[in-house]
């Protein structure tokens, strides 16, 4: 899969008019961040950040992902493409140019509990996560009320074992197109299909420290082993149960008076975290998968 | 097992000859502070620090640990242990009283990587772990310079797949009585036989966050997993690998840079870490077992 | 000041309604557990947590906090008062009794920025944070629709240096009688008068790491200095600025690239945290003020 | 001060013997990174790390870390300087390049506590702080075991109020010439002179969370204020006492039953990791000076 291909919808936020984004990916050599800067400065433009990684510094994939200031982007935009598109033939790369001052739209998945959701929409309402949240869905009805009170079009989609692929249907079919899905705490395992429609594009929290207590109880199994930390996993979902590239992780210290319930309710607090930063990351283009795993240029 | 049976070897520190510390189990009804609490007060004795846990108000285990002052605690201390056995009678407790003077002696089982090690020796010197270091083993003979500069008895007890028996008695023989047997980093499964001879008294470093990568390499695995945080775990060591109840454990974070090398070089400052503070509550009676978990009274 | 003077105000729980919590604070001596724990024995209390601290071993000043079940609580209330109110004769105890149902009033100040409301609301609702809203009163309008959407009263009035007296009576006519009341990021400097009318009922959440940035704007000043950890600190509020007993602090890290404003938005994430751990420590009645700090029975 | 001037003294690591890093600052400007990567290119390097920061992206500094992979290094350091120093002119930059392999000389004052020192010891000896302990150097004889057992030299340089300038001479002459000095719990002030012959290369451990607790008793002052966290700080001297530029800060959690004591001995390991950390990113060239504050490219 390319980066270059990720799309990109959305209303735009004039403030950052003129900052631009590229991410490179390419076989690594001697050369790449020269003939990518020379670019860059023969086009005028400032890197204002720039983060790079070879996966092998012997001959494997580097990339790359800078942040930079042009003026006049958007007249420029087709210029940049061109440039780029000639360089890339040259490397090998796939790359991705996004302006910062899109937004991009998410769908947010859920069941019955809000806490992940609730972070998403105080997140987006502060600033501090530039996307816009285009749709709620669920399996069940409870969390409409939350998501109306935030101005998201809510769609309760009921899901049963035998209805699942009309039930995904129906479900992309409401939401229409999006930049990227955010499972948060959807309690149902979505099929490959769905998943194949949005490739690096799905992001799920799992509410363990994977790949320790994969399945439907973590917090249960995490009790029953006597763990003294806790922790939630964001990830790409992938076709194969709990195995796609984790994102960001981060735990939670328990003692042993510690209930079930005691560790699902800290567990919340860890969930919202690191799911927000999870999305907040990729939706600034700082998430490049590497085949089972991810780079963060955070 | 009771807590009651475990032995008291080794030296005795007279800075603190009059404080006492009794840890006491029995299953869960009103009264039992009271009855506890009134002995203390009835031989004059001062608590100074107390922690109790109920495994299930409504009926499960009680666990009580105290420490106090007790002037002449050695000249009262066969009335306090007559007392005790009369209360324990009534309550169905196990219990055991220590004397916080006492120094268990260890035995530290090494393989060629001493971080573990060194850090147990800073801390026994430093007076931050209250032991005495009584015996270094290893299968290597490697540490042997480490262990005689800390004045350190090495035994080298070479170890094969077919003279694993042998070994361990060998090195039973040459450790003599202790209080407590750690492996840190001592790269052997030790048998069945050898956990037996120490019940709640052989504790173990793991590598990575249990339950996630058990087995020989969890760094490797880690690595190909992409997991954003690598930790250790401090467990009582059972005949089921990398199962026994878990002391404690702690994570780093690390990124997309990590090599292997990298993870392994830095959860060695994990381990380290996580083995001392497991070493050092054990000692300091603060960690019981209850089935497969601790409680851990830090 | 006693503990056994704060004032219980506001709607109960009945599905906690036979759990009580006593807060003892008293001389240390030898028994004072015992007579405790005897007393709860007596009148068929099953202590399901304790918890206690000694300030000095050897003669300072003791506390103890106790959460009990006890059949038909409401009850049996006056002659538990009436014992412990003989007890406390005896051994020069101030003491609290509360009922765990109880869900104390809160009236929180605002200024513009509504990130630790919004966690105080979410806790609220979550039912982590046992306490009832009873009022929002800020010196701006702005936060108006927060309130009212989360269905607590919203109190506008103008404060400014001339009118800081009249303001803070009219605010104190509003909000009427309150168990605590949290500054929430209120950015005005509150009268000795306010605070003595509050004695450790009142909590405010300083922006930094306490004692260092004292003062109006502590981010600058933390990035002036070039701190690479970050922090906030929640404290009861004394008429001396800024050095109330702290109860809670935590820290996040920065790096070099950090600006004021990341440093700003990076803490509001600690600043909500921090808050309200604190409030909901202080709720749950695990926290004693010991002249200049606190003891915290987390 | 120019990053340039920085001497390199000391032995070398053959391993790393085609291992080279930049480290560049110049007034920012697009074309920057084209320029010093294109020379890379020129030359055949293969960056391998790279890591830069713009001080005000409107105008402000711009600075640069590269590591670099080029065959025959050493044969090429004449060509590499000569091109940089061309370079250097065009864009007004200080620079500096260093060999990987090189291991800079350290000396490492100190006074009776053997933490910090033990822990340079075993940083040293495992490989993970690539530098030469070249002298300890103390006011006081106690730690002379500790040197002489790591052979390292050990120079017992007495010092009064009335004696520093003799002092610190004769521990100059006695340290020879040395890349950095390590105050690892020197407890002396040194004085302006001093610092001003080690610029940028005198690095302190400050037991306390900076700003907070200036002086020579911050844990007393720590405890003293109740602050639930304590720290320390590790950053560059200058003459103002406790106000050098800031490189790593950590802290540890405390809870109301830590004495003093308690708060030095947990101190302790916060300021072993803090400084040892420090000092390992300052020797791998991580640390760049700007003004009151640093960069470091961790």
């Amino acid at each position: 899969m390319s980066v270059a291909e990720l799309p990109t919808i959305g209303p735009r936020d004039d403030r950052l008019a003129d900052v631009g984004r590229l991410v490179v990916r390419c076989p690594d050599r001697p050369g790449i961040v020269a003939a990518v800067s020379g670019l860059m400065a023969a086009v005028g433009a400032n890197i204002t950040d720039s983060q790079q990684h070879s996966s092998d510094p012997s001959g494997g994939t580097f990339f790359l992902r800078l942040e930079f200031f042009l003026a006049d982007l958007a007249g420029r935009w087709a210029e940049l493409e061109q440039r780029l598109a000639a360089l890339a033939g040259e490397f090998g790369m796939t790359w991705r140019l996004t302006e910062a001052a899109h937004r991009p739209r998410l769908a947010v998945f859920v069941s019955r509990t809000d806490h992940v959701l609730q972070e998403l929409i105080y997140r987006v309402r502060s600033g501090d996560l530039r996307a816009e949240l285009a749709a709620v869905v669920s399996n069940h009805p409870d969390l409409e009320p939350v998501a109306r009170a935030a101005g998201i079009p809510f769609h309760h989609v009921a899901v049963t074992a035998d209805t699942k692929a009309e039930a995904e249907a129906a479900a992309l079919a409401l939401i229409g197109d999006v930049d990227l899905v955010v499972l948060a705490r959807y309690m149902q395992i979505v099929s490959a299909d769905f998943c194949a429609r949005f490739p690096e594009r799905l992001i799920n929290i799992h509410h363990s420290f994977l790949p320790a207590f994969v399945g439907a109880n973590p917090y249960q199994a995490a009790h029953d082993r006597g763990v003294k930390l806790i922790g939630a996993t964001a990830h790409y979902v992938t076709p194969e149960l709990d195995a796609g590239p984790i994102i960001e992780q981060e735990v939670a210290r328990i003692d042993h008076r510690a209930t079930v319930e005691d560790m699902r309710r800290i567990g919340r607090y860890v969930e919202r975290q690191v799911l927000a930063q999870a999305v907040t990351w990729h939706v600034e283009d700082r998430v490049i998968v590497d085949g089972a795993k991810t780079i963060v240029f955070a």
